[in-house]
């Protein structure tokens, strides 16, 4: 099949072995069983794998908890048992803006996820074969309250901080609807109270491309026979939306690749080989059914559920401090959105730090823009 | 394959066959033979499919050139001939913005197309076979010398206007570069003088969600059996960036579809129908070869191979009057690119009316805004 030759099937396995060889700082919790979820469903034996940095007080009140976005695992930053670099490395660490020589920081996988976390990808305790479409439908209601159960766990009753990057920001709100006195400082970055259509069009796409492909056949993939053309198609849509026009326009321009195209149609400009490249370094790195789930999470979460309308739900918090950051270039979580949440969280008596730093990276820009979010989040934490 | 369940194999012809029993309007010019192409490809027995509207005068001095976007056909509006309704049939007839009781308006179907003109799903003259990818490479000067074939087997020197939308921009730029003297009065609609890379990107996407279908079997799918997955992708992304998230916004918010979904990760929310309802439409009623060509033909143009720059090739055009529209809200040809236009047209001496109507409707907006478009265009013309 000549349109496959781009498109090599490394499944997941098959990449986790091949980075599996680094030191694990990795740490389970595990879930109450049976673990009731929102929409009816339940787990039993589920686990959430989580990592930490600095210590816990005496006082216990010094915990900062990590909520992530759709796909990162909890791998956060480097630390003495894994060395390897993580997806906050610039964020979080010693002396560094969520400084560990000050917090206690909890960084969990989401339930639902690969990494570690139980998830549609997992053994099903019946049958020790993965649960696939068997995983109950998955809310982010059920994330925050599996991460509330790793706080828990570690017999945290107030946390210092929750901060939440994009799904991550939907998390934390949801936990903070969930257990409004555990959650008085929240940090929203780049997120959203619920998605818009143009977000739910970009997911439901992303999520099409995965159903139709063949290699799919119903979410019963072989572990090395992943749906790879879908998989390529989400991720490369997804990077579409999660950067900025500005941002491409400034670092590529119409330049061109140096090799001359040898397939009909094949890329030939400076931008598509960014994709490729994006494409390659996620394809193989994480489960389709666990994306499908993730996402089709994000659409369905919307804060206008308790209460009728987004600005009655952070009446339900308990929020006394918040920092909003939010990104002009960002298309996939919009600028007003986050001015939704500024809002919504002052209205219900928070103070709120909003921040809109000039980056061109657009929703991603937490990922890399860290001049500026940085000292936005130093600020912020340092005046807790 | 239960994924395909929502994605019935329509082939091309039996659409065609299903709407082909309308009255025609078409009429054929047949190029140069053989007609070379920018690329170094020619072909042979190639013909243009076009409609005209309104009368030649005397002074053949009336005549209005109507160069298309990516996916329409020659019929623009109805006629005594064709009484189908046309792709801008509120902007063109007797007494509208584009008056054919004054003008002889000219509308013609891209070289390249898959409605009537020759392109490659037309018979190779060798074989009888369909050209598929022996279809030479394809510019848009390509489908601007094609059109302006048509102009002159009419007996027509000399345009009254020149009116492009989106590609139809490119194709009209292009034509005014190629003969200038020909093209005294331009009008871009929703253009760009090159693709920027967030443009090159979507497009890029769309060819590579084709390419990836198994059944494109590298151009060579059955006419019955065509790559519909890959072609509802990329039409589904493509009325992503035709419209904008504004208008969603408005139009559809987080209401959903009545029926519940009963295959997994189905689509509960409206925008999701409304985008299904358009992949629908489109899957079958465009060849997917001529689909890869014509984008192709969009990431290729590039005014700035002309003399160096974009501003340099407008002072090898000889325009005089030119009438550029841009929308706010249109993310594929974003506005700035409708201000380079009308400030390089200025500076290489035109009179440029610069309008920018604020349609919430995107890149689409010519389409569908005709509260604000046809005005703008019915002055323009009628100063002419």
């Amino acid at each position: 099949m000549r349109a496959w030759r781009h498109a090599p099937r490394i499944g997941y396995k098959a990449r986790s072995l091949a980075v599996g060889h680094r030191m694990s700082a990795t740490q389970y919790c595990a879930l109450p069983s049976p673990f009731r979820m929102k929409r009816g469903g339940m787990l039993h034996g589920a686990r959430i794998a989580y990592e930490t940095w600095g210590r816990l007080s005496a006082a216990r009140d010094n915990t900062v908890l990590i909520v992530t976005g759709l796909s990162p695992g909890a791998h956060a930053a480097s630390s003495a048992l894994d060395p390897g670099l993580g997806w906050w490395e610039e964020m979080l660490g010693p002396g560094k803006a969520i400084d560990t020589d000050r917090w206690f920081v909890v960084c969990v996988n989401s339930l639902g996820s690969c990494k570690g976390s139980t998830g549609p990808a997992s053994p099903h305790p019946d049958d020790g074969l993965p649960y696939r479409l068997r995983f109950p439908d998955l809310c982010i209601e059920d994330v925050a309250e599996a991460a509330w159960q790793v706080v828990a766990s570690l017999g945290i009753e107030r946390l210092a901080a929750v901060i939440g990057p994009s799904m991550g920001g939907m998390t934390a709100q949801a936990l903070a609807l969930l257990h409004p006195q555990a959650c008085p400082n929240l940090v929203l970055v780049s997120s959203a109270p619920q998605a818009q259509p143009f977000a739910l069009a970009v997911r439901s796409l992303q999520r099409e491309a995965i159903r139709l492909d063949p290699d799919w056949k119903g979410g019963h993939y072989a572990a090395d026979e992943h749906p790879v053309m879908g998989m390529r198609l989400a991720r490369k849509l997804g990077v579409m939306t999660y950067r900025s026009p500005l941002e491409w326009k400034q670092r590529f321009g119409r330049a061109r690749v140096e090799f001359r195209p040898c397939e009909p149609f094949e890329r030939e400009f400076q931008v598509e080989a960014y994709l490729e490249a994006h494409a390659q370094r996620f394809v193989g790195s994480f489960d389709p059914n666990c994306y499908l789930y993730l996402s089709r999470a994000m659409d369905w979460f919307d804060l206008a559920e308790y209460g009728g309308t987004v600005e009655a739900a952070y009446q339900r918090m308990a929020v006394r401090r918040a920092l909003v950051i939010g990104v002009e270039t960002d298309i996939l979580f919009p600028l007003e959105q986050q001015e939704q949440q500024a809002e919504g969280l002052r209205l219900a008596g928070a103070s709120v730090d909003f921040q809109t730093p000039p980056s061109v990276q657009g929703h991603d820009a937490f990922l890399v823009d860290f001049r500026h979010f940085c000292p936005i989040m130093a600020k912020f934490l340092g005046a807790l």
